[in-house]
């Protein structure tokens, strides 16, 4: 797995970065840490704070602050996380029951204020204000990214372009302030405004394969079940793409799941599915990714050749490729 | 109304921060502005940027950067509002409908981030890590102090230190950190920590005042029904009193409706109400109250006597007589 990969060359930062974390969820709150642990250590892949980490070290950066800042990241990522479920009343998240499924919903809405004001805490002990405006930055845009989802959603009307301007700022946008970070230690800006460039369409391909394997993947390895955007009406890359190249029958079909006229049932949903499938959408939508992915691609390809360098590029590579 | 006296004597600069509230959340997102607008524009008190306001110009500040702050206050403080009604379910703030009633409870958590991504981005503005650390901190206790609440609300067990606790962290943080980042801005460690005395303390006086007019306020005025605290179970200073010093009888009347052994009624929390009031909980949660007041008002005093002064002491003052 390229990401082991990546994870072995800042094995010693990421170990200071999961004792931070779980040191920093502590409280003496009974709930806040064991909220907080459910989500940690759920085994997430930690791919955020990996690559604040790793972006600093290509950086050439030596001291200590991306530790903190990388925690300060996955803090950040850790509070989304949790209102988010609250947001899609989410029941299961990588295969594991969610924290407002288990706690509540008002536990998971302030456990998450609570790791968000961690995050900006860390990022005053790191004491940069370059730091900080892309972190806050990022928290407002992320924000924003949600409620424009919430808008969409069910709207059948909903443009391409629209959907790459929610994932831009829900998803992408974290990613881009991760990698952003650690060109921003180092005050070097055409470092960081790669590392922008390559954190944003990093996030962009992701979260469109994330929207493809909601259709295509097997249940089991991905952790949710197929078609669980359809259910809740989420207009994801492949869906707007199967509606502009469906037949008319098969349009009328997904139109009427989405505007609840034809119930939700897992025989509907699967035809749903297929037609989804069967139209093409699935592969446009790859294509779509890997334009990204060469973007960010290109980005990374300003940095000295170095094993950490290309490590990064086989995790890009791998974010397309995934099969969960 | 002492408010409005204090409220004259930052009129200009708190004309400019009502203009930047506005302009600031307003958002290409249809819903961000409509939301926020509904909640500050419900003739809130402000009273949190006025007192940001008032002490700056107290410790002698004659620049522009507590503009700014009052706003990045005033953001925290309506994200909080936004999320504890989501939190307690509730359908009024302030006699209006609430806007998770309204817009639903996915769009008051994601307008409460975006509004706590906004102020923070203030801050970086603002530049000094010192404000930024005591706004970071209060962040992270607030959500703290809610989640003791959480886990206080329906335990009997619930002793007046744990009730003060809850107050000092949810409430008086915020009020406390609104006060000192006065101080900050003039880099005067004597009057910051005078300050951050006075709101704290203030703070708490402030909401044993609100607690104990849920139980003797009339309901136009307050904005909300007289017992809702009760019908929540929130286990608040007048009730905690009110189960220690109440006969047999009346305590375990009381301990059944918070256990939710009697029905919830009309007649039930009238009667439940009464003998809160008759068990003299009120009047002994007043003298608490007022006992905070006195230290706020001592660490206020600390300042040279000036208009200014005195019409932030005779707030105090009417924190502690108001009627709704």
């Amino acid at each position: 797995m390229p990401v082991n990969h990546l994870i072995s060359l800042v094995k010693p930062e990421l170990e200071r970065v999961d004792a931070i974390i779980l040191d920093a969820a502590k409280s003496e709150i009974d709930l806040i840490p064991k909220l907080a642990n459910h989500l940690i250590s759920a085994g997430g892949k930690r791919l955020r704070p990996i690559f604040t980490l790793a972006c600093a070290k290509l950086c050439g950066y030596e001291g200590e602050r991306h530790i903190n800042l990388a925690v300060a990241v996955e803090f950040m990522h850790t509070a989304t996380l949790l209102h988010d479920d609250v947001v899609d009343e989410s029941e299961k998240r990588r295969g594991l029951e969610t924290a407002n499924n288990i706690w509540g919903n008002k536990a998971s809405v302030l456990v998450g204020d609570y790791l968000l004001g961690r995050s900006f805490q860390m990022m005053a002990r790191d004491g940069s204000n370059r730091v900080l405006t892309i972190l806050a930055d990022a928290a407002a845009r992320i924000a924003e990214g949600e409620v424009m989802q919430l808008s969409t959603t069910k709207n059948t009307a909903t443009t391409e372009a629209e959907y790459i301007e929610v994932v831009k700022a829900k998803t992408a946008e974290l990613f881009a302030a991760a990698c952003e970070v650690g060109g921003a230690i180092v005050e070097d800006d055409v470092k960081e405004n790669n590392l922008q460039i390559f954190g944003e369409n990093f996030g962009i391909a992701f979260q469109i394969v994330d929207d493809i394997l909601d259709y295509s993947a097997e249940p089991a390895k991905f952790g949710k079940n197929i078609g669980d955007d359809l259910r809740e009406g989420k207009m994801t890359l492949p869906l707007i793409k199967a509606l502009s190249k469906s037949g008319a029958i098969e349009k009328d079909f997904l139109l009427g799941i989405i505007e609840g006229e034809v119930e939700l049932s897992q025989e509907t949903l699967t035809a749903a599915s297929a037609i989804i499938r069967e139209s093409g959408a699935l592969e446009e939508s790859y294509r779509q990714a890997r334009d990204y992915a060469a973007t960010a691609r290109v980005a990374l390809e300003s940095f000295e050749k170095t094993p950490l360098r290309d490590a990064m590029l086989a995790v890009l590579d791998y974010s397309i490729e995934r099969e969960f």
